[in-house]
């Protein structure tokens, strides 16, 4: 089971990347993402695509995260663009346990370095957590649950031009 | 060569997504990145992560996306959920033209469809252009684009805990 915990929301002016970042997680097959700081908007926003679109991703925001982290009983990966390789890291990961990845907005505690197993950089140019995100998912999960079928009312159907989407009445 | 193409961006509302659109495609191996919309502000804060870290990634905005698109000599991308399976459209897509990537924001002219050569999807969930456009430059360009060091005048070196950073006098 992979969690995703987002640290450092501001809900005004990072509302767009954090939605993209819930999103991505959920996209690229992590189970749930915590985010640290309230925001009932957008949590709604991501649960009715999953209302949607199916699955059984889930959003929780208002859990403070220092507490949660010192309590988590998994591995933990923190994403930073200057942590060691993540290609390195992935040899060093134990795949068993359940994993809670660490995503913070632009700036983040220095204590979180010292609390997670591994800090983890995907690339050491500044860039993205949209990005990391789903490069590190990808490569745990592989490409298999990028086309699922997540059972939704929704099902978008792959085609080379326009827009094919299967819709099922409740 | 690959340039990226965003259309449809918002100077307010976009600001930030864009310019995670911008640093992703630099990160990962991208040559240049054009904005349709005159975006000054945006493509000041690009440039001053090029002449900090590195490299020579371009970035142009104000230039309509339709006579680009149309005058454009090698082939074309644009990366849709709606679009054929990422893996699928690799294998058929020709590797040594110069490559244009469209990356829109919420809502693509119907047209762009029928415009490039291939609609491509990394996942048929929504999610993120940001990933989306992470996978796929993954993918053509490979790893070793992300730790290639892009002679700055600050290099983040990989490391396990805290930040490591060499800054050049120049």
């Amino acid at each position: 089971m992979i969690t995703i915990l987002r640290i450092g929301h501001r809900p005004e002016r990072d509302k767009r990347i954090t939605t993209h970042v819930a999103l991505t997680a959920r996209a690229f097959g992590a189970d749930k993402i915590i985010i640290s700081e309230k925001d009932t908007k957008l949590a709604e926003g991501v649960r009715s695509v999953v209302e949607r679109f199916g699955g059984s991703f889930q959003i929780e925001t208002g859990t403070p995260w220092k507490s949660f982290l010192k309590n988590w009983e998994g591995h933990s990966i923190h994403l930073s663009m200057y942590g060691q390789r993540l290609d390195e890291a992935l040899g060093q990961m134990p795949r068993l346990s359940d994993l809670l990845v660490i995503v913070g907005a632009e700036k983040v505690p220095r204590e979180i370095y010292d609390l997670v197993d591994f800090n983890v950089s995907v690339g050491n140019q500044p860039h993205s957590e949209v990005a990391a995100l789903a490069i590190l998912l990808n490569r745990l999960k592989g490409d298999s649950v990028l086309y699922q079928d997540l059972d939704g009312r929704m099902t978008v159907i792959p085609t080379q031009r326009g827009k094919k989407v299967e819709e099922r009445d409740e």
